[in-house]
């Protein structure tokens, strides 16, 4: 499971506050913390604290002085990628293109030239499709722009948005449906992400409505999300299903030793 | 999700002893406090504890004055199991047939006269076949043979067999690729159903993995489980996988209300 920590989001307050500040000390933490919880990538999102591109320069570094972990640079605007790109000191992943053809136009040939990861989020012009059907419609249409570009799929990352349980309850399955289907896209498939948080928006039992469909994604084919790797129970249950997968060895000590890998 | 309890089983000590001292209390407690949990069926299995059909007959008595949940007769010796037919008041489910002719030849029939629902283990003379292709070709013996003799296939449960995580590691993704199979045997399907607790066996983490590999088998379609509904974190979960699928409606209650269904 190749999991992508949350938590550098100017969407927290405490990073917002560090971003207006500049103060790295609670962005460099949070970065050692989810790369001790076990993530692989550390998403960075400035969220509405600031639109500099400078700023998300600034946050790549500090975060690479802290850590070696790949860094997520989580910003749909071109030139914020592009000046993070140049500062990723590692494989690095762009998060996110839609099905949109401008964005498409610019991102696709930005991961080609930076080698980087790309996630691709299953909408277009009109939003995000509500059915299955119209998830496919637009991962292809990704998947396709790739294939052109001559990115390389396994650095393809498709995310059929996850909707609010409580809001739009028929969401969830027919997410688990569309998770289904994009494993048959290619052989073999490129990964398949989701924004797991946004499960549970509102809900009263949000941690278990999260583990709970983290889990039975994973039975139907995703194998990355971007979420709170602070979350033990979410952390043991995600290692347990790697084995019942058989991605990870059984032994007694597994829930020690799946943060390690 | 069809909830089969599987508490009253002389396996465990307390009921052993019960069945040897004809005392009533131990089984009628574990009658009531599993229906209270949830359970829509209650397994009974006289363990090695006795051999007597007579002690079925008892034990099905006892059973029903205590509630009126349906009864799972789990035996697979068909002399025991028409007298606990004969003796339950409710639908019954007959626990087990295997593919092997002779115990179809016998089983189906007593379900068909019966009106009860039968489980059906994909295991033959041979075994239980450690691969997907093996479980798939029993459980179309099984489900022809249940075709041929009348019985409404959705009366038929498959249960494709649970192996040892620790021992067996590789068996959980098979059981998974099973159950995707099996759902598409016929429209609608038989109930996919498993006897949960195996999955465990000699684990350390037994709870944590029970109720992860139940929810992930929910996510590829098992509709069924013989297990332990006093396990509240289980029973949490299962809640809230059938929100996912859409088969309850979401309230900030749900933890609650799912057991009163």
């Amino acid at each position: 499971m190749i999991l992508i920590g949350e938590r550098i989001n100017g969407g927290f307050q405490d990073i917002s506050k560090a971003i207006k500040e500049k103060n790295p000390e609670p962005i460099q933490k949070w970065a050692k913390t989810q790369t001790e919880k076990g993530a692989n990538f550390l998403d960075i999102n400035m969220g509405t604290a600031t639109k500099d591109p400078e700023d998300m320069v600034w946050l790549v570094e500090i975060t690479q002085q802290a850590v070696d972990t790949k860094i997520s640079i989580d910003s749909s605007r071109p030139e914020v990628v592009e000046k993070a790109l140049e500062t990723c000191k590692h494989e690095a992943m762009i998060n996110s293109t839609t099905a949109e053809k401008t964005k498409l136009d610019s991102l696709v040939p930005l991961a080609v030239k930076y080698d980087a990861n790309l996630m691709g989020v299953t909408s277009d012009e009109d939003g995000s499709p509500q059915n299955v059907e119209g998830r496919i419609t637009n991962a292809t249409t990704i998947f396709s722009a790739c294939m052109e570009e001559g990115l390389d799929t396994r650095k393809l990352f498709l995310d059929p948005v996850v909707m609010p349980l409580k809001f739009m309850q028929e969401q969830a399955k027919n997410l688990l449906d569309a998770i289904k289907q994009l494993t048959m896209l290619s052989n073999p498939p490129p990964h398949l992400s989701i924004g797991l948080s946004n499960i549970s928006s509102n809900a009263k039992e949000r941690r278990l409505i999260n583990r709970t469909f983290l889990i039975m994604a994973m039975a139907v084919g995703l194998d990355a999300a971007i979420c709170d790797v602070n979350d033990e129970k979410l952390m043991n249950q995600v290692a347990t299903a790697e084995l019942i997968l058989n991605k990870d060895i059984y032994s007694d000590s597994y829930l020690n030793t799946y943060r390690m890998n």
